[in-house]
């Protein structure tokens, strides 16, 4: 990116930042309050200040502020927020992650974040409206007009995740009857166009959408031609109760710019566009993330301690538990490793690469589920497969890790005993690695975020016993 | 989505899968070849079979017919792939994975492949070039016009993951002395534009990018105002070394449908859609999820058991060597373990509870360090909120564990054990899963995929360590 300045969005910010480290300045800004109080010279100097700050903050892009506001520790985040201007707040607002806005809200005076809210429409405020506090919300809804009020109200019930939650309001929405002319007229009057539009919705009797005509259509046909006769009937569009990953999917398939959304009638009641679905994309890629480590969202690696604390807890039950369970295999064992105590170093080897083998064959598992790949014969392939990988595995590790152990503990029997014990894992984690996202599937959760835990217990389970158990049985 | 059939794409495929279900249509359909041999009814009803595959086949979006062909066993994948018609299984060929392209490539016939590739354009044939076989290339460049082929071999010299990888060609690109008049007649002339256009790039002199402006803003202005003097000279544009990963940030910050793209002097040579920005984003998400577990994209679930076996060898290298130098902490305190063979049993629940902690720090950090949000003060916050998180989830579940070992081992001096192995080891996982990732970061690398090898290896030697030294200094 050249022109508006460096492609790092680092260096842009380069100069605010460079202010805000020094100190004197930061007490100067942050002393507005006193003003009065001042004498005459300091009241100067923190004017220039407050004026650099704000003549730099100015020039930046709503995306840019965000992300400023973002990486700044919570006393600065504020200093800078002070001074943004109502307009630029709203707008940036937009662009912060929840926890940013959690900070935000709790910090802003009533009145200044009622008069910001007041400059989003009911389209954005929607988008954020489950974290204002419920008096503020109620005041700013006040503001709104009757008809964005509905919209607000009529979008807020629609579950997380789905279409309706994300459509926006602003479509270009004209009757099959006009003219190209005519439509043009139209656009004229409106002055400008919704953000990211490229087809006007066409619509008949009754708001029914009937298709689609692109923007360049209109340049390309002439002015005496009715809408109708060059609408594309074959339009992408969807239901308010579609999830929105599927949706995600049908823009990147189809290389949409914009859909409508139609209730069950086909009228027309708002409009995705592919901004709105690449935030989601994005937003869903580090929600499944971070729900892979059993953290929502909401974690900050900045936030209060308790909370980060009590965030954690039952992901770490979950696995403690399974990790006690596993382990009780060796309890089980314990006079096997009392006389020949070298088991108890090699028996975590042995659980650690069924574990690591499983986790590669979830992978490849999980991605295809993902791609709708995996239908009844394709299953026994992979298994198939899966079986034969590890099998090569197993004789190559296997071997490897026998005469190590052997050679070691100067115990061929032991090699023999690891060797097996490996194999055994290796094909043990290929069947768990390829049924276990399976299941999770079927039942409806992601593979991505459920597989690890099971998995893990499996592994390490099998691991622990089949060594112990043929050591014992060959051994002792 | 409504008007195209169903939401879900398989809902849409079905009826194909279930005509390729029935086994004696798929033998009818490949015995073609023996055609002329067969008795005329059989050759009536291969004739209808034939008919019916292809009338459905026909009416698939190119998207749709690569989603089939990826989700088909080798056989009937060929099979599908041998009723397609050339044009359309060339624009099918952009929508196919790697994998699935090796497969086609390796079993179609170069005659056909040519005449198929035939059909794509230059900067079609550069998204799948690396792919084709040399000598079927050489021959499909043969029949490029000279331009044409000038621009693909200068495409292919950029790096894979930098703009001029992701660039196409197609550019609406008009000087900017001209008016809008003027401008929608050259529209017309064209007959159609490129897709995902939303603006025109306005060039002067030597074809130097002076700026941009939307289509619709040719329907607002008046047909004799200047192109330069109604456009934006604030555009967003790329060289094409930069990183494709920085574009697509900027794509999502700034909104934008299509960019061009510059050489150092500022003239247009391409242009990045947010149709190939999306598509690059889903296959870094995916490259990144499986080079966590050491696989690259070709890693397939339903490839060659050979070269699948050989995909892992490396990582399940790397982490035996890792394990295998963990335990050796086990080793040290073989004499302990003989002493309380209750220690064996314990000692894994300490390495376990340490690595998932880390591996959440990680993950918070990992996505910190992703939005770049990581600068020198805000390290120290995270540290020291990290460690407070640690200290007490070290307390809770030390506790609870130590009563646990205690109550289950009768020794109260092992729960004390357990519990002061647990604090200590949840600390070490704070300090590593800050300090981890963030070094990976500072070497250059992906920190979602270094970090969790050395993690593990850092929390696993330290809780048998720590635990069984620990027990050795006040039980033993």
């Amino acid at each position: 990116m050249i022109s508006s300045g460096p492609l790092k969005l680092q260096d842009r910010l380069e100069p605010i930042l460079a202010l805000l480290q020094k100190q004197e300045i930061v007490e100067s800004l942050t002393h507005r309050q006193k003003g009065p109080a001042l004498p005459l010279l300091e009241q100067l100097v923190h004017r220039q200040h407050e004026a650099e700050l704000q003549r730099k903050l100015r020039v930046l892009e709503p995306a840019d502020l965000g992300h400023l506001l973002e990486m700044l520790p919570a006393a600065k985040r504020l200093l800078v927020w002070s001074h943004v201007e109502e307009q630029q707040a709203a707008e940036t607002l937009l662009e912060l992650n929840e926890n940013a806005l959690r900070s935000l809200f709790a910090d802003t005076a009533p009145a200044r974040l009622k008069a910001i809210l007041g400059h989003l429409d009911a389209d954005n405020l929607a988008d954020i409206a489950d974290l204002v506090e419920t008096s503020i919300l109620a005041e700013v809804k006040a503001g709104l007009e009757t008809q964005e009020l509905h919209w607000l109200e009529n979008t807020l019930t629609y579950d997380d995740d789905t279409v309706g939650s994300l459509m926006s309001r602003d479509s270009l929405v004209l009757s099959g009857d006009l003219t190209v002319d005519e439509a043009i007229v139209h656009i004229r009057l409106l002055g400008e166009l919704p953000e990211q539009t490229d087809k006007i919705f066409v619509i008949g009797a009754q708001r029914i959408l009937e298709g689609g005509v692109p923007l360049t259509s209109l340049l390309l046909h002439k002015g005496s031609t009715h809408l109708r006769a060059i609408m594309d009937r074959n339009l992408v569009k969807f239901a308010p109760q579609d999830e929105a990953k599927d949706a995600a999917y049908a823009f990147e398939r189809y290389d949409l710019i914009c859909a409508p959304v139609v209730d069950e009638r086909l009228r027309v009641i708002g409009r995705l566009t592919v901004e709105t679905i690449m935030d989601f994309v994005r937003e869903r890629n580090e929600e499944l993330e971070l729900a892979k480590q059993g953290l929502s969202l909401e974690a900050d690696l900045f936030g209060p301690v308790w909370s980060g604390a009590q965030a954690r807890w039952l992901w770490l039950a979950v696995n403690l538990v399974t990790a006690f369970c596993a382990t009780r295999f060796i309890a089980l064992f314990a006079e096997s490793i009392e006389t020949l105590v070298a088991l108890s170093a090699l028996m975590p080897i042995v659980a650690s690469i069924g574990g690591n083998a499983g986790q590669q064959t979830a992978a490849l598992m999980i991605r295809s589920l993902g791609q709708d790949q995996l239908r009844g014969e394709n299953l026994l392939i992979a298994l198939r497969k899966e079986l034969g990988v590890s099998l090569i595995n197993g004789c190559i590790w296997g071997a490897v890790l026998g005469v190590v152990a052997a050679a070691l503990y100067q115990n061929i029997g032991l090699g023999g005993v690891m060797m097996a014990a490996i194999m055994l894992n290796l094909l043990v984690a290929a069947i768990a690695g390829i049924v276990t996202p399976m299941w999770v599937h079927k039942l409806g959760r992601d593979p991505a975020m459920g597989t690890s835990v099971i998995l893990t217990f499996i592994t390490d389970s099998m691991g622990f016993f089949m060594f112990l158990g043929l050591a014992t049985a060959f051994l002792i």
